[in-house]
């Protein structure tokens, strides 16, 4: 069974999955669910720019000012999606564009906002996209456009921008193997021992974090987390103080996080 | 409420969640979890080939027969993991390599067999990764050793391996990001939606699909597919017949499939 299918309740609050009709399910996600989901979003778009990609300094201000096709957006203007669905990359010359996901309601849930350097777009083979999300100027903003041909032209060109993308993107693609494999086939108390044991110190301490940190690391309620811990707890895995936890027994830990 | 935190109970078998004792998650996943991890995994292990990535016939050739450094493994020799943890690629000259992952009972769960031209190994930094998994010689097996250094060498020599990289690696992120998103943010109902959506003919209909191939395709139980469909047809969005499912109401599928 995987985890998707297994029972967690929302105890804070008094209500649960239990006290919902089923068929409230098709009525779309919640307002929360919308929020995480925006948040899961911002690690997701834009991660790349110029500066990760480009060699030196000369390069990137070359890119920057560079020969690629220029266009300027207003205050407000919107720059994604774009008139016809065609693959293309915006680089930031200068200015801020606000990335967000509209729901049907209309209502906007704010992904985050990049700068100059930022790379985002919707090119799918060349591993960007955007994930139905849309982008708006912030300010007065100037992008340079980067067009499928383009694209391979620089990466041929530059065997370093093509080492670093080959490497942004594989650094990237392993790291989401691992996140989807975790949130497809292990429950919560296991992804909680996984991030436990990635973030203790070599006493086996977690200093400092709160269970909202985690929540939002896991992408999950904060109730959910302080129920999981409460199993780990209960089952001599964990101790648990102010901002402190202790590994009692990590290679119980490392056995109920291994799929 | 992210949908590993949503309540699914396993009905055909009379059993779910409900009659399993809290503590007992902590044990580890089930066989069948592990199953269907071990099959999650056979997408994500070893899925670039010489033949996806480089240009000509001659370049292939060259690149299975040239420089690099050879090992030849006797039938049933372990080829990885290796004694040093340090990053890795092997390419497959001849012979076959199984993939497997291994229980902490010693239970093995077969992934898939890697022939020749194939990839695979642990060199995180591109993109490539095990994940858990293991690999033994299936018979006696040619490999050719990458380390990094030789890897970028590869990438910046030959600009069409570099872009067919960039390429690999771009549209297996989008694809693991999508998946992603979906299992972490939306209910199986709404992953069914989705699915359906993606499979159905002009005329809004989706034939010769079982569910049991749904259920792979999802990663769930077959059980938790008929209980989802049974949703999606009382909510009058489907209508169900022998081996052919009618999309009614395409347009709320739509919704309840966007988060």
């Amino acid at each position: 069974m995987t985890s998707m299918e297994q029972q967690e309740t929302l105890t804070a609050n008094g209500s649960g999955r239990r006290g919902r009709s089923r068929d409230s399910r098709l009525k779309g996600p919640s307002d929360k669910k919308r929020s995480l989901a925006a948040l899961s979003l911002a690690s997701k778009i834009g991660y790349l720019t110029i500066s990760d990609l480009l060699p030196t300094k000369e390069a990137i201000t070359s890119a920057l000012h560079g020969q690629l096709p220029i266009r300027i957006y207003d205050k407000g203007e919107r720059i994604f999606p774009v008139e016809q669905a065609e693959p293309i990359l915006f680089l930031v010359r200068t200015g801020a564009v606000n990335v967000f996901r509209k729901a049907p309601s209309g209502t906007r849930y704010s992904v985050k906002n990049l700068e100059s350097g930022a790379v985002f777009g919707e090119m799918p083979e060349y591993g960007q996209t955007m994930l139905g999300a849309e982008a708006e100027a912030l300010v007065l903003t100037e992008l340079a456009i980067i067009r499928p041909p383009e694209f391979e032209a620089m990466i041929s060109r530059s065997p370093t921008l093509a080492v670093n993308l080959v490497r942004g993107l594989g650094s990237r693609l392993v790291e989401v193997e691992k996140q989807h494999e975790q949130a497809a086939f292990q429950t919560i108390p296991a992804r909680l021992a996984t991030l436990l044991l990635r973030m203790a110190s070599s006493e086996n301490m977690v200093k400092g974090i709160s269970h909202q940190d985690i929540a939002d690391e896991l992408g999950v309620y904060r109730e959910t987390v302080t129920n999981a811990m409460a199993e780990l707890k209960k089952a001599g895995l964990v101790a648990v103080g102010r901002r402190r936890i202790t590994l009692l027994d990590p290679q119980r830990l490392v056995e109920i996080d291994s799929v």
